[in-house]
């Protein structure tokens, strides 16, 4: 089944393995609550994820931007539709915004 | 003397009467901070003034990417130099990062 | 073998429940990123995960302090020894200062 | 008039001084808003303002832990009441979440 491609396609690979390590980064985290580690050491693990996490959302969004919202300035230049660009730059703001408060 | 326009131009009021608004809650954090406040109280207020600044920040990015980008994007189209759009993708990107560090 | 037991202890399970379904999370970004998902809901599960992780350190930080550094409290006002608190003191807020920006 | 004393009114000139600079910066920016200046260039200034908050709120937490959070410590301590610390202790966290969310 052809499915649709997106600017972080040809980086899927990369972004799968960041993806497995923060994922083993947050199971890593509970060990240690499982074994009683100091509070101190666990937040600084989780500061570490959640830093790791947002370099992979900067990377995701720099790929939307440099491809979806790319195309569809084209697509607006193109159709005259000012709309098409304009709602992706919207959605895209949304998106960040969404991360700075997170 | 006839100044580069850019996406903000347009709120560029709207920017400066928001901005107004954070420079004097800064100032008000510094009465309290004067007047011996309770600590709390004082922190609140510096919540509430990152919060405003940073739904500045979101403004001007929205605007940067749907003026600055969107035109390098259309540049890039047409005269088939892709570097135009990528250069601008990624300091826009960069400038996004920052925000999500600071 | 006793282990030193800590201010989050007591709430052991649920912050493994929590750490759990975060990490399910980060899996389910995987398999979103998988299967060719759009950019932009794959970034508003990765603001979701953000905020989920940083309400696990908010709970972390709040049964630290409670705990840990109420603990130096008493034995510096015990001892005499104000270093002991403060070092304490110290110690969370650059926990604090890291989670700010991560 | 005897005013309160806080964990932070012996830094108080301090305070004053980074807030001050603060203020200067966000005036800064709106002069660079005024002078049309480019975007990306105002959103680094603006980070760089959020920055100098996120630190003068760090530095007021600090405080207030060392000296608001222990003082109650040490009062329910000689006072067996256990809730004049965790009464104190929560105000902290919520502080501390409104940063991390601001």
């Amino acid at each position: 089944m052809e499915t649709e491609q997106y600017g972080y396609s040809e980086e899927k690979q990369a972004y799968l393995r960041r993806l497995k390590r923060a994922e083993g980064q947050v199971r890593g985290i509970a060990r240690m609550v499982e074994e009683d580690k100091y509070c101190i050491d666990i937040l600084t693990q989780m500061a570490a994820v959640n830093k790791a996490l947002h370099a992979v959302s900067i990377g995701l969004l720099e790929d939307h931007i440099a491809h979806c919202v790319v195309n569809a300035a084209n697509e607006s230049q193109e159709s005259g539709n000012p709309e098409i660009v304009s709602d992706k730059v919207a959605e895209a703001t949304a998106a960040i915004s969404r991360l700075l408060r997170s």
